[in-house]
């Protein structure tokens, strides 16, 4: 069994972006890709502190693969994101919904001295992604955990090329479901708080834009089937649940901590359905993969080098709410 | 056109019941029904003030029909719970989801000179329901709110007989999903406030059961797949949704005001789904009628009789938690 050692970047407790090393083994069923790109994810903030490896929107080239791989092979590009492994034998591994395995290895709590934020990383075979030669690395980046997390929510509960569907939000995860759902036929409802994106909504995709800033009550032509809140905070509640069709469904996809809080009888008397999701199972991250490809889906992405000061410039454009829409850490 | 006049009941603006009488022209697509029963539901309560004629869960004999009805013939059993018309042109009309048409007539709204509280009343023949013959009227009487608002939620949203069902509250709706769960095949986990209860629920067909007063953190033999919220104030939240299997399906059916907090974060890395259930459309409420004359499901109920005292005292003792477990109104 070789042995690697590579770069890592982590946050130290006050959140600094320093360097590390790691060593790793490759075991018979493991990969070491060389990182070619991350992207840089909200959930990456809530453990800037942890002192973890940080980064779960790898993206790079197959550099050696494991004694017992049979899939991947040296110089494929492949990607990986929030799910490391799982135990392949659990009630939601043996239906395919792997992602809720509850001894899933997930970023931030298992393999936490390495990630995607480093020169190289050791994976499992079985949990890396081919990427398809017509995405950028670049642009394939961010759709690891970002666009898997939309694509998973649009892919798993029913969402039809009739249905009008609406996107609070306008960033990392926003961007994308936009592209995702114009490509699928939707009626794509934005909302954003000002004025500033509407163009780049409309050319992402949207039919219909609407600025929430200050409104109180808000006026749709369509009610809406659908609803992905992709926002860093949960929303007013009851402007978007006023404007659901019956039965409409709601992915609150904010990763967040406290409470919910939802105006019942509005929920209750719409036939409302409040749905949580989580990134994508594998065999939905690959379809998602090929229906960018077709589609060409587009990250926007901005580029900073993977070094210390970048990952920080990166971080800091991230929690100013100033990037659009996602950044890309690149190693040169 | 025949004209009748019949007596009905009401609740002042005190919540006084009294006497009233209402005089209805029997139009072509309508049916006189003479009232034999009617269950008393936590939603009249909510209207008792308002000057509404109270009641919904009726049951009756066919006594004249209208001349364009094909449907009804006089001396038939029939039923009739919230919903008196819809306006069948509406998306939810047409995917047979009439119970949330947004013209539907509905109890409390319209037709508030009658209920089913009184002697008579007049109904589209479109929205009743024929009784199985082994339904007894006043067993029956409870199925059309209570009954068809946990069928309902049941059989619309794939429960399976292999899966672990949690009810939560045992009164007049909660009682009847034990039983339906029981007969569907599934394992069905009670919880109720204390241990007076627990025989009762096991003899309705409950395979586990659990007291809540006190308990901090709630241990299951099998995370839930399912729960039903039946009782008449939202719970804690936490106790419940860490019993939860992950994307599993929570429906709170209490009728309620206010806000509904929910942790969100457990919610949202479980996958859980909340949703919206009201009664149940024709078709499914015909199906619950099948099924429960089938199983022989029995509502446990206690007679008063249909007089403004008998109303009164059924009011007192469903305000005050006592009955076991709904009170139905008899005209003698």
């Amino acid at each position: 069994m070789a042995t690697t050692k590579f770069t890592v970047f982590k946050g130290d407790s006050n959140g600094k972006i320093v360097r590390d090393t790691t060593e790793r083994v490759i075991k018979d069923d493991e990969v070491l890709v060389r990182i070619t790109h991350s992207g840089l994810c909200g959930t990456d903030c809530h453990f800037r502190k942890a002192g973890v490896v940080l980064g779960h929107e790898g993206v790079g080239v197959v550099e050696a693969v494991g004694a017992g791989c049979t899939k991947r092979k040296v110089g494929e590009v492949v990607g990986w994101g929030y799910v490391h492994d799982t135990c392949n034998a659990c009630h939601q591994c043996l239906s395919g919904n792997e992602v809720f395995c509850r001894k899933a290895q997930m970023f931030g709590f298992a393999n936490t001295d390495q990630g995607s934020l480093g020169t190289h990383a050791v994976w499992k075979e079985a949990y890396l992604f081919l990427i398809p030669e017509a995405l950028s690395p670049g642009n394939a980046a961010p759709l690891m955990c970002g666009g898997a997390t939309v694509f998973g929510a649009i892919y798993n509960h029913g969402v039809k090329s009739t249905h009008t569907v609406g996107v609070v939000g306008i960033g990392g995860l926003g961007h994308l479901a936009i592209q995702f759902l114009a490509a699928m036929g939707c009626r794509v409802v934005v909302f954003s708080s000002t004025e500033d994106k509407r163009e780049e909504a409309i050319r992402l995709g949207a039919t219909d834009f609407y600025p929430t800033k200050g409104v109180e009550t808000l006026e749709v032509e369509r009610p809406l089937d659908y609803l992905l809140v992709t926002t860093s905070y949960l929303p007013n509640w009851s402007l978007y649940l006023d404007v659901m069709e019956k039965q409409g469904t709601v992915f609150p996809l904010t990763v967040a901590n406290g409470t919910m809080e939802i105006p019942y009888f509005t929920f209750l008397q719409n036939g409302l359905r409040l749905v949580g999701s989580v990134v994508a199972t594998r065999w939905v991250h690959n379809e998602m993969l090929q229906f960018a490809a077709r589609h060409k889906i587009q990250a926007m992405i901005e580029e900073f080098p993977m070094t210390e000061e970048g990952i920080t410039e990166a971080f800091d454009k991230l929690d100013a709410g100033k990037l659009r829409y996602r950044a890309v850490l690149v190693n040169n």
